[in-house]
């Protein structure tokens, strides 16, 4: 660690520093930065990019009594390095560790959670709201990116607050992505914005020659004043953000810190709201994640010299990887498909389908609402769209699936990935909650696949179905199965028994069907029987195999990757309760009902207690009670 | 019926109309609605305001090969009296009748369907990216208010659709008001383009003045070149819309069919996105409603004449009146306490809260994401924020719910008026969700009053829990129970047992309690002795109550007025299975897994199944499996 960032404990100690000092600091900031991301994976290029504007931020506003909101939060990496957390920073996501986002509950310094894109000036808003009726006199400051800026609720947010007009300061991060390239028209204005020098330097020429203008004659004289009047459009730059009821200021450097100090020091004395915009390179300092932002947006260990993603050897390829390759496959026999994602074309695995067909791939910003809506209107047109977010991101969505794909029963697949635990990234992105809430919704068709071969028959299985559907799968590698040369569908609604037994059925959904033969296979040893079945689909349910085995072995675990309210094993209760089947007794394996904080994807799954011990254990005490086995311990609480 | 409208029967035939006829079919048109509105209830000010819009319309585009999206959907009612369904137009909104929004399965002349805001953009651009890919060469068209351009996934999709350049129409129906008058940045900009001279008559005047300041002299030659390059700037006055990469024509008057004519040819025309900002007025050409548009935006049965709402005498004051009167008895002791509402003021009763605390009532128009992130804000800076918004409407920010509020455990209060089956709305707008994609989230408190005393000790029990909690209560009268003068909290979890027999256990939820009563006295007479439990709680339910009674029932029929899957019935079940109770049966009343359509309330409720009869003979059917009773059939299926 370098020497002057091993003397910083708080945001007070960046104040008696000078400015060269600021700069060693910066670079000092980086190496830590890079060396720690290296190591635990996390989000590099953001966070490199805002050393400088971050060191500004907290050299003008004295947290915890002003208030920093950080949009989505992967940019916080900088901000905790500086408000006292230096000094556990290497345990940044990892079990028990930091976090690698913003948390009132780490810090004070950290106004306000965040994970999920474009919250931001809402919440900073409150937070300006607050602070006036309560009399208090505090700066709050919204730091967002241009990507978070096109997500619908930062509108939303800027609307009222430019009606408004209480003070609040957005910060503007414009380094021209969100993950990916930015797209949008907002994106094209901010790049005018960037590159007209009309913006920042015309102002004084201007007022020069319409002082002239009066010397013409009187009869331009009334069109002058309009001229006049209209003086603010041509020489404030941000017109965008005027109209909407804002101050523009910027745009300015964000690597110079001096020049941040100055605009930051005057937006604080500004009354009313405060547009800052701010130019940063993602990845600065760091060639290798300047070059490829995308890739070192959020990375896994790599090799700090060359810049290498360390991989493991002989990986199967990811859920993710297959989806995309499949896709492309199936778009080539079938024109009518059509992919759109929200600002995560690698992420998703589209950017495969992407350049196969791109006049058929559409990246709408980070608008997972419009991305939905959007679905469902070429769906409407007669085609065969694939919306591909990861399951926490369609969260924001919910209400689009409901009410303009599955209320008009139209043809939409969506392929949610990152469904379970994601493990570092936390309690922000787990996808735990999707069969709680889309299984409730009529019409939809919602599939979880058990290896990455069941994934391509259920995404052609979805493309068929002339409703909406839904698949879910892990952010994981593979099982490494073999995958079929031809992709066929599946029978909807039909289950998959594996393995049949009389002594209990392990009845399990999507990552747990492995687990639960290897359950089955270690219970076998202990000359318990056990049924297995691939549930497969978790709507429609598969009654009547579900129903048969039930009654067979009158002992039913399910067992999923999601929470336990109003998930699979409660689809699993729904069934047989409504078919009066009183004597089965069914014990339900899952996420318990508190949010889950980050850690390897491992130690999350044991925390949960989804492992095959765990299972295996249940089965035993449950069989237990009736035939005075041995009593086996359920080993796992969570903490 | 007047006699023009009469020989209408299809869009063709209004273009064989002279501006004259048109005018008077505008007028016969109005009439029709007006009256027909009187008698069914419905959304009167709106369709009034759009009369000339429609028509132009479809002189202009041939639906249904050319596809018009309307935004929301509840001004579409002239476009179904000229789109075929004039002889069934007095069945507006009644069960089995037309429905009051547009719906593709009732005409081909509906492209899409709508019921919440802002979709339409989004909906558009899918349909016309779908005639692009397919080579078709037809006109798509968004008609969307003012009021809806303020929800984000509007903003979203003029970012996408801006970027792309497909070519798509949006008609902005500038109204000055969502339903309430409008709020925000956006609505003082249009405000503006809709007074500022310049904007509509500066362009040839400033052209003129342009040519001559080159004759000033060489000095300022460069200047002048730029402000060329910013001629646009001057002389464009839709620069908001201009920015996001759209064609502005207007504004234009909404009222005036000819000019509406040549603006829609010359936007049908155009290559590329166009937004045509029309001025229209709510309620135009009926007095009471052009006075008075936020009340006769949905309005009951009403007398023409007077424009006098026609009140059932002797009706006790509903959920909502007894809320926002609450609201303001808690807000005047505790100053903590703000209030939030997403554009409907008197819809939630929060225009009580608003006359008696302006400055501590916030609207943030359409935009549900922003209101409730918003309230998280205003919760971490110290406040107690009441969040009110319809249960479906809710679906809108079901993400920030669970990551703004309920992950950092804020305590912020959402009171979901219109929670159940909404009546006459229909399928758009039944709040029939809400436990299932709420009961998954971690934190939540999730309540249910049986009438509305306990509402008024629920509000007061969610603004005294630390943490994030929910109400939801119907559209509908109260139950005219009195009202207690001191206001207590009620315990958390805890249950209510309102009578006690040893046959059956009734377990219901919300407006389901007294309908549990009524059929518990039925079967009293019966000779069968009910429990009858009010939830109170949906979560966290009253574990110990609820199993105490199924132990000593072994049956238990749990009733709620919701979707059946994941719903207070699952919760139910969950908790006896997680308990091991297999001998207690369970049977779960509640809306079957299907959308459910529009028609009054009561029909809807006994269409599925919520009736006391039903209730009746579901217990005596168990029962009689038992007891060998005799055989009571269950008259109740849904077609």
């Amino acid at each position: 660690m370098g020497d002057l960032l091993s003397t910083i404990n708080s945001p007070a100690d960046l104040r008696s520093l000078d400015m060269t000092a600021l700069q060693q600091l910066a670079s000092e900031i980086r190496q830590e930065i890079i060396e720690t991301v290296a190591k635990n994976g996390g989000h590099l290029a953001p966070n490199l990019g805002v050393v400088e504007l971050t060191l500004a931020l907290h050299r003008v506003f004295q947290t915890p009594r002003d208030k920093i909101v950080w949009d989505v939060g992967h940019q916080s990496y900088v901000h905790k390095l500086v408000t006292g957390r230096r000094p556990v920073f290497h345990t940044l996501r990892q079990f028990g560790g930091i976090s690698g986002f913003p948390r009132p509950q780490e810090s004070e310094h950290d106004a306000f959670g965040t994970g999920h894109s474009s919250t931001s000036i809402s919440a900073a808003l409150g937070l300006a709201l607050a602070r006036d009726l309560k009399g208090d006199n505090y700066s709050v400051v919204a730091v967002i990116g241009d990507g978070a800026m096109t997500g619908g609720m930062a509108f939303e947010a800027l609307n009222h607050a430019g009606h408004h007009k209480t003070s609040l300061i957005v910060v503007l991060n414009d380094n021209e992505m969100s993950i990916a390239p930015n797209v949008g028209g907002l994106a094209k204005y901010l790049s005018r914005l960037r590159t007209d020098p009309m913006y920042s330097k015309g102002k004084e020429e201007l007022e020069q020659l319409l002082k002239r203008i009066p010397a013409i004659g009187p009869r331009v004289v009334k069109a002058v004043e309009r001229v006049k009047d209209s003086l603010k459009y041509l020489v404030v730059p941000g017109m965008f953000f005027e109209e909407l009821g804002f101050i523009y200021l910027g745009p300015i450097d964000g690597h110079n810190i001096q020049a941040m100090i100055n605009v930051f020091q005057q937006a604080k004395t500004t009354r009313g709201p405060v547009l800052v915009h701010v130019l940063t390179r993602k990845g600065r300092g760091y060639p290798p994640a300047e070059e490829n932002a995308d890739k070192f947006h959020g990375v896994g260990p790599f090799e700090v010299k060359t810049g290498q993603v360390i991989k493991k050897p002989g990986q199967p390829p990811s859920y993710t990887e297959v989806f995309g390759r499949t896709l492309v496959e199936l778009g080539r026999r079938d024109k009518r498909i059509v992919a759109i994602t929200a600002a995560m074309p690698s992420g998703t695995g589209l950017d495969h389908f992407a350049a196969a067909f791109p006049e058929r791939f559409y990246d709408v910003g980070i608008a997972e609402q419009h991305a939905v809506t959007l679905g469902a209107g070429l769906a409407a047109g007669g085609l065969r769209p694939v919306v591909a977010i990861y399951s926490t991101f369609l969260q924001r969505a919910y209400d689009q699936v409901l009410h303009d794909v599955c209320l008009q029963n139209l043809p939409v697949t969506f392929a949610l990935d990152r469904a379970g635990l994601v493990g570092e990234d936390g309690a922000t992105h787990h996808g735990v909650f999707d069969f709680a809430y889309l299984r409730s919704i009529p019409n939809l068709v919602l599939m979880a696949p058990g290896d990455e071969n069941e994934l391509r028959r259920m995404l052609k299985t979805a493309l068929e179905y002339p409703g909406p559907a839904v698949l879910r799968y892990p952010r994981s590698a593979g099982t490494g199965c073999p995958l079929d040369e031809e992709i066929l569908p599946l029978p909807v609604g039909k289950a998959r028994v594996l393995r049949e037994g009389d002594d209990v059925t392990l009845l399990a959904a999507g990552t747990m069907v492995s687990l639960a033969g290897e359950a089955a296979s270690l219970l076998e040893q202990q000359g318990i029987h056990a049924t297995v079945i691939n549930a497969r689909f978790v709507k429609p349910l598969d009654e009547e195999c579900i129903t048969r085995y039930a009654l067979r072995t009158r002992r039913v675990v399910t067992i999923e990757e999601h929470v336990l309210q109003g998930g699979f094993g409660s689809a699993v209760l729904e069934l047989l309760g409504d078919r009066g089947l009183r004597n089965v007794q069914v014990i339900r394996l899952g996420i318990p009902d508190e949010f889950i904080e980050h850690g390897s994807r491992a130690v999350l799954l044991a925390r949960c207690g989804l492992t095959v011990e765990v299972l295996v254990n249940t089965v035993l005490k449950a069989l237990g009670a009736h035939r005075a086995k041995t009593k086996v311990k359920i080993g796992v609480q969570w903490p």
